[in-house]
């Protein structure tokens, strides 16, 4: 067994930090935990485990919903939440440099101070971390018009293997400008690669000025999740570019409400709530035609919101949809992403898959990404309701690919989308796959079995 | 030798295709070239290639200036500029599919038709491939808010050979759907990676609404190019976000208005162009804030311009400075990015450079990316010039370095800046580049010794 200054072994304390928030994905038995607290206490763990082939499984906070941060057996749990410096906030070039376990809302925050915006919000940005975001390619609800981690994320700092050099090597990757093609993009690579390559111990990201005016909400009601799609495919039609278009049906909403009492009550099937943040006159005119557009859609009612309260009651809603919905029981979540025009269709494939395979499935959506998250409900302890809610998952996924989409917008693979992501990619391109990974990380030492499987 | 149906062996055609415009680079000597029509004709070509190891250079329009498309000797050249079908446009996901053949401005046309736009805009884009600009991640003049050609790629097909399968296997990598991360990011890492994976033989783009409104045109004069470099850091530290903010000198601007008598007089030593596409008021507030800061800054003068002609003369010019430059003798380009708070110091090191050496320099530069062109001008056949302007272009490059910047921003690395690459990315991300060139193409079979040199 390794030896390493702050070695946990506790299994109580190893238990805690052995797994994320899929609690349909295996866990395995850690031999230990180390909570980082810089750099070199990376370096001499990613050393020691190299030399004494012990598998590494990186974590942030534990917000991932794939599996992707749970323990292999015999792993070293390696907790980088502690490495939580802002290293940089460079108001000159609109750009910050961070340690992994900076919290996403704590940047957030950071910047603001300085009138400057990180865009990236995915729904546990106030509990997850920059390097978990990262590493998954975190998405949110700003995409659709912001886009994806991956788009602001310049550069980095990885502890690897491999062709870098001895195991515990730290190279820097990217760059601190706005442009670059100086070689392949080795960070792009790395992001969305779920620890598999790598520890990430330093990210440097892009930054956006702060928004000046504030945003429209607008809220359209609708008597069926299909006819909330079909609204969705008449604003991407139409050219509209809403900072946020997201859908709740009626189960996300009185979850929340029994839960929070935002006073958000459901009258309908399905909620479609856009942010318009365009300024001036634009933004005006930008926000009425999205209310007019779900009105010929077939909307119960739409509106734009006047009172910012209420608002912000509706986004957090959507925010808390997830956490509500897991106190019921068990939650099996997707996050399947189909071409815009086809999001009504995978709605109507969720309801038909919900009632043949008698499964309750509550739907929260990035409704304009086409990224939907229908999440499946069980009941605790109900062992046929998990067997059913597993087949309902897998058909899930196979409609979504055959309307043309993927098994993971957001999300990434981790463990519970290995099968699907390699129906989805076919043999040649997850070779492909593979190949990186064996020649990145040769001694399979970085998060084995995740993303590609056993090689 | 290869056998094909359609191969070119005659030595001036051959001529013809075996370089692109970085005069600079070595070319060699190719053993044939073929004009592919199909996917078909490339997947015979790259396996009767491999069959007898015979190196494939692919080239679109030829209008790279690194020299990525220079021939090697006994290569074939592999020209895809007829492989130019627009396969599909799909206005309700907002996308298109093309061959890699399509010229730039002619997909910005056809798209245009159906209301839609593809942002991406180098200045060859009236004579580029889009497949030419994926493998070189081309930037252009809107970059700087509407991201380079990366971040419209959402996929591709390749054909390509090592893990995926036999040498002229063809692949499917990304999606049609606005995000997804199932797997690592293999579309990214093609973009940009110049042909030295596989051949791209159709590419999925992301498209965007067409702007509804005129764009506002922003012209400062100043008396030196320090003063302008100094403009743009305090535009970036304002968080204004033109559509472009350009820079010419006053050698680019005679030598335009030499060759095309646009009616643009230069009065001072420098310009900066800026496009504000802001619609509605707040584009008016931003288009006078920008005229505002350009005076603040010290310009000679700075104003709106009301002329829809003379701004589309301004732009033109800024188009035409490159080849305007180029009649008058060979050009040596640079395309060093550094942070945008650098631009000044940047352009104060290009000047200090050309007087050491005495070596004429002009500069055009996409100023707001910090995206700087200095264009070492030679008399032709001057060969004591030209090892001064070599020397000159060696330490315009550390000097970008030392600035924290890159040796190519949106250029690439081809043959022109593979030492800089070195330079810039340190011995230990180097040997991962050539890890993945062996792992992706084990026979060194595409576009042999571009980006990562002799493996």
């Amino acid at each position: 067994m390794i030896e390493l200054p702050g070695l946990i072994t506790d299994p109580e304390v190893l238990a805690g930090i052995s797994h994320d928030e899929a609690e349909w994905a295996p866990v395995g038995r850690p031999a230990a935990a180390l909570r980082a607290q810089s750099t070199v206490d990376v370096q001499r763990a990613v050393r020691a485990c190299a030399e004494q082939r012990v598998p590494i499984v990186p974590r942030g906070a534990g917000t991932g919903l794939s599996g992707g941060a749970n323990a292999t057996d015999g792993c070293l749990v390696l907790d980088l939440s502690r490495m939580r410096e802002i290293v940089e906030i460079d108001t000159e070039n609109l750009l910050a440099v961070v340690q992994p376990g900076v919290v996403n809302d704590d940047l957030k925050k950071a910047v603001a101070e300085h009138g400057l915006w990180y865009p990236p919000d995915p729904a546990s940005a106030a509990w997850s971390t920059i390097g978990g975001n990262v590493a998954t390619n975190a998405g949110g609800l700003c995409c659709l018009k912001y886009g994806v981690t991956r788009d602001y994320v310049l550069g980095m700092r990885v502890v690897m293997g491999g062709p870098a050099g001895d195991y515990g090597t730290e190279v820097s990757l990217g760059r601190r400008t706005t442009k670059g093609v100086a070689g392949y993009d080795l960070t792009g690579l790395l992001v969305g690669s779920e620890g598999t390559f790598g520890v990430i111990t330093e990210i440097t990201l892009r930054l956006r000025p702060a928004p000046r005016t504030a945003a429209h909400t607008i809220v359209g009601a609708f008597h069926s999740l299909v006819e909330a799609g079909r609204a969705v495919a008449l604003c991407t039609r139409r050219g509209f570019q809403p900072a946020a278009l997201e859908l709740l049906d009626r189960t996300c909403m009185e979850a929340v409400e029994e839960w929070k009492h935002l006073g958000v009550e459901p009258d309908t099937a399905a909620m479609l709530l856009a942010r318009v943040d365009t300024p001036g006159d634009a933004g005006e005119l930008e926000a009425t035609a999205l209310a007019e557009a779900f009105t010929e859609a077939g909307a119960a009612w739409a509106e734009r919101s006047t009172d910012a309260v209420e608002a912000e009651a509706l986004f957090a809603a959507r925010r808390l949809a997830y956490p509500a919905l897991e106190r019921l029981g068990p939650v099996l979540t997707e996050d399947v992403c189909v071409p815009r025009s086809a999001v009504h269709l995978m709605l109507a494939r969720v309801e038909e898959t919900a009632a043949r395979h008698q499964v309750r499935i509550a739907t929260i959506a990035h409704a304009g990404d086409g990224n939907l998250h229908p999440l499946l409900l069980t009941p605790p302890g109900d062992d046929g309701a998990r067997l059913a809610a597993q087949a309902a998952f897998d058909d899930i996924l196979a409609a979504a690919l055959d309307l043309g989409g993927t098994v993971t917008g957001e999300h990434g693979v981790g463990l519970l989308k290995r099968a699907g992501m390699e129906q989805e990619l076919g043999p040649e391109v997850t070779a492909v796959q593979r190949a990186l990974k064996r020649t990145l990380d040769p001694l399979n030492l970085f998060n084995p079995t995740k993303v590609v499987g056993e090689l």
